[in-house]
């Protein structure tokens, strides 16, 4: 009971069914709610192509500009892709569905798992940078920083537990807060540059070059700054989260939500461009950026902060989605049936708490470091953008509606454009981690279609069809005793209860040498003159002769049932019950594959 | 099966009740046995004296003649007071019984706890100690001293788990190998250092002394060479091991024994004074000696490897009595009762595990470090050979038999001079680790008493005095099915089996907003014309329902017993389970502390 308690305090009242609906989003919330990951990701994607760029020298850091630019256009061509399929989806669901109603399950599970994978990494990616955000602003802090990425995740995932709605309001204040910190920045920023002001960043300038500056370069940096657009495809996959008109107020939405990432984005790559940023493994660009534009007062604070929290609000994009998808994946068999339970405050419950135990898994082994988990990043999400605008180009075309034509020349050309991005994407960040990627993605569809195997046949063994008439049985009961007390009493009762005609065969293993008078003498006194047998077992094994005697009598009556009662004591503290032999246990996992044997026991409270 | 034939084969074949007797030691083999813990601790004990005197200068190193001296009376001493130990408790059990039996069962816990604390110490010291000889031959294995430690006390495991006698032919090789090289080694020394042969060792000496030469110095290097006595009090525990007669057999076994090892003893520390030997943490002064006194040849290492060997098969000492005597706590209701039961090799099972495991993690704690372990060792002992000989005074006197007085007199003087000992040793190893001890003991008591006031209360329940004869009672059958399917109809088959009029109520809780239609038609068919009962639970609860009707039942007819039959998959592998849910385990979890109410589960196996 006191478990209870504290589910209701941390989770809330249970929901019922009918208020299901209730739960939407209006677009001011849902704007919170799906563009924190996108958002947050200019956090670290204009620091991660100058990071690349440097190799090349200081003086390569100005063509930081082409690729912002060739960012914000590809941004643009996915919006557009992205509307029209939440037109033509409406229930949600995104890749997934996409992919598996244009191209069939295999593929589908390929968009599937991608997604997966990309809905961990956003979590990890966005905690360990939103943690790298604090310790920029609190140094000391950084020793503690796998564990405030942990309990960061755990606090997230409480609030996805409580249910949709009141995680819209937790996170609608930094998601705003954030943006207006960015508008700021980059308002007095660019304000500033153009009447001459200028600083120096944290960042060490080292004019000697590490790499020429080759196009393999610039197409690594390029595939880092793609990063800034996972999350993009966040609106399509939660549209039944919306309100009433559906489709309409997403579309709306993911517009946007894409102009003020784009031009978030843009500026703050231009203003690294300005000011001549060099990136610096202890201050991030977006802090070097804020104390330089503010100098390090209350505005440079409060930009850290929101940083921060909506780095660490991002995480709950995927706190929202892996959870759908998953429940989408196990309706289709392919993911454990758990998955489609929702708790009792509508959340899926059992999907949440998977998310956070793989996201907490990754900040443990790559030690919280957010440019080592960038290369496993955005290859899961062109991997499903690409199966998503080609199923779409299919759509069109299956379906041959009005204008089909120009809808599929429009998924068509974001198909193309993030095939090309994810093959760039897989060559050039390959050796840095993109591998490992390419690695489990065929494992994990491996692990998903045994599943839908087992299901299915299970479904095939336990189906009516053909279905032929018991036949008449007999239920065999046995009992075990170890000595002869209340609580043997109490099972014998019972076993003479379930018993067709009361006779049940009550045994003793002698594992001693001498006969077991003290045994028999009470057993004659108290035993509801039921017979006593005594087996002997000379090697002191108290379970073998039990399983042979089940054996004996299965195979005279195959089609009976046995049901072996076993006493069992109920002590109030767990450790009293390590105190007692677990008999009922052992002969359940040894006799678990015989039919019609049943292992019944019959517990006794102590107090 | 694979893992019964993996066990056959590690193990050996069941050993009978009947071929108990035949498990007997002779002589020759119980010499082997009991001897390996006190024989091996001369690779230590004149090590652990010197350690100390070098405190206070290179000239200090002499006095260890008085102290090995003192240490090889006390040693006399114990072997007479045992001698009597054996004779009046030929049914073996040591301190602990000798305690248990005069000055009741408080004491006797003291002295139990300390000989188990003790045993544990035993294997981890000599363990590392062993450890140290073949990385004082083999410097390079140092960093695995406490992997190798560890897979040390896992192979001794499992030799005690194949059975004493086995184990006894296991362990004469290295006994008797040891004490041919230990006599080697000291003829040869007091040979070659009488025609007046002399080397340098490798400890280097400090001429400048870190502490004065004070009367609680020299105590305190007595105290360490103190560790040379356990062990002594083995023999007496484990008697009934002997062939017939076996008090007899033992008695001469422990005469011996202490004859063998006074003098290996007494002649390394003499060698050690002659050839002027300091000690050095990087090479253990035995293999200082038989380096010095051989050279680094063939010799030297047939030395050291006995050594090693000896030292890890002392350990196997503490694996033939910790379970004896835990098993005697055991069947006296103070250790859980599992560690009663012999494995079908004869041996107790589960205190060789439980042993292995308490060694291996003080050898992971301690770091594999024998110094570090040495204070705590020598005090258990001395507690348990004080109250055993105090016991044994008492016990003359109550018998008053024949030359009672002189018998009293010779354990009243062991008594004294141990609990003499036992003070200098508590007193002078206090800050150093022994402290731990005097911590660990009063709480391992307590532990033991709450173990068997729980079993006391246990058989106080069960007890069938003035058992009232039961009500008649009936039984009431639930069952609750998540769908209808060979599973779900098997289980209905057996639920009507048990009830007493073929009366099941069927009941399907109902998570969804609208009616199972689909359910209740496959019900109509295929369900037996047994009602079916739809309960709706609007925030998708499965279990709660269910316990509500549990209750109602209960309150209503608390006498009667309710059993609720649960369909549940069997799949061939254990992850094909975690597919599935849990339902009877969450219910038998919830249903566990009310009376009368039995879950049972009806297997549907799957292939």
């Amino acid at each position: 009971m006191v478990t209870q308690t504290l589910k209701r305090t941390l989770l809330g009242q249970p929901i019922a069914n009918e208020r299901a609906h209730e739960e939407r989003l209006t677009k001011t919330l849902a704007l919170a709610v799906f563009s924190s990951d996108v958002m947050s990701s200019v956090a670290y994607a204009t620091e991660e192509i100058l990071i690349v760029l440097v190799l090349a020298g200081a003086g390569a850091l100005n063509l930081s500009l082409p690729i912002a630019l060739a960012i914000v256009t590809l941004l643009g061509i996915l919006t557009v892709s992205y509307r029209q399929v939440i037109a033509a989806y409406p229930t949600g669901g995104g890749a997934y569905i996409v992919a598996s109603d244009n191209f069939g399950s295999k593929l589908g599970l390929v968009a599937g798992s991608s997604l997966l994978v990309d809905y961990v990494l956003t979590v990890s990616v966005s905690i360990a940078s939103g943690v790298a955000a604090i310790t920029s602003a609190i140094p000391s802090l950084y020793e503690y920083r796998i564990i405030l990425g942990a309990v960061f995740i755990l606090l997230i995932m409480l609030a996805n537990l409580r249910g949709i709605r009141d995680s819209g309001k937790i996170f609608a204040v930094p998601t705003y807060s954030f943006i207006l910190g960015m508008a700021l920045m980059i308002g007095f920023g660019f304000f500033r540059h153009f009447t001459g002001y200028a600083f120096v960043g944290s960042g060490k300038i080292t004019h000697t070059a590490l790499e020429p500056l080759s196009a393999f370069l610039i197409l690594r940096a390029f595939s880092s700054g793609c990063v800034a657009l996972t999350g993009t495809e966040a609106i399509s996959n939660g549209v039944p989260a919306f309100r009433k008109p559906e489709y309409k107020n997403a579309k709306i939405t993911l517009t946007l939500m894409s102009i003020v990432m784009g031009s978030t984005f843009f500026g703050i790559t231009e203003l690294a461009r300005f000011y001549h940023i060099v990136p610096n493994p202890a201050e991030t660009v977006l802090s070097q950026l804020a104390r330089g534009i503010f100098g390090t007062g209350a505005v440079y604070f409060y930009v850290q902060a929101t940083t921060a929290l909506i780095l660490v609000v991002a995480a709950n994009t995927s706190f929202a989605d892996f959870p759908r998808v998953s429940s989408l994946m196990a309706r289709d068999g392919f993911m454990p049936r758990q998955l489609m339970n929702r708790g009792n405050r509508l959340a899926f419950s059992n999907g949440i708490i998977l998310l956070a135990f793989f996201s907490i898994l990754l900040i443990v082994l790559f030690n919280g470091d957010t440019t080592r988990l960038i290369p496993l990043y955005a290859i899961g999400v062109f991997i499903s953008f690409t199966l998503s605008q080609s199923g779409m180009v299919k759509h069109w075309y299956k379906e041959h509606g009005k204008g089909w034509v120009k809808k599929a020349i429009i998924n068509g050309t974001g198909a193309l454009t993030t095939f090309t991005v994810l093959m760039v994407i897989a060559i050039t960040k390959f050796v840095h981690g993109a591998w490992i990627v390419i690695l489990v993605t065929p494992i994990l569809i491996t692990i998903f279609l045994t599943i839908k195997r087992h299901y299915k046949s299970i479904a095939d063994q336990l189906s009516l069809v053909n279905l032929r008439p018991p036949k008449p049985a007999h239920n065999w009961v046995l009992m075990c005793i170890g000595g002869v007390h209340r609580g043997t009493l109490q099972a014998l009762r019972y076993a003479k209860m379930i018993s067709n005609n009361g006779d049940v065969n009550v045994i003793y293993v002698n594992t001693r040498s001498e006969e077991p008078t003290d045994i028999l003498q009470k057993w004659d006194k108290y035993g509801f003159s039921s017979p006593l047998e005594v087996i002997k077992s000379p090697y002191r094994d108290v379970i073998g002769p039990i399983i042979a005697r089940v054996k004996q009598i299965h195979n005279e009556h195959p089609d009976d049932f046995i049901t072996i009662v076993v006493p069992e004591f109920v002590c109030k503290k767990w450790w009293q019950q390590l105190l007692h032999n677990q008999t009922a246990f052992i002969l359940k996992t040894r006799l678990m594959f015989w039919p019609n044997v049943i292992i019944t026991s019959v517990p006794y409270q102590l107090s």
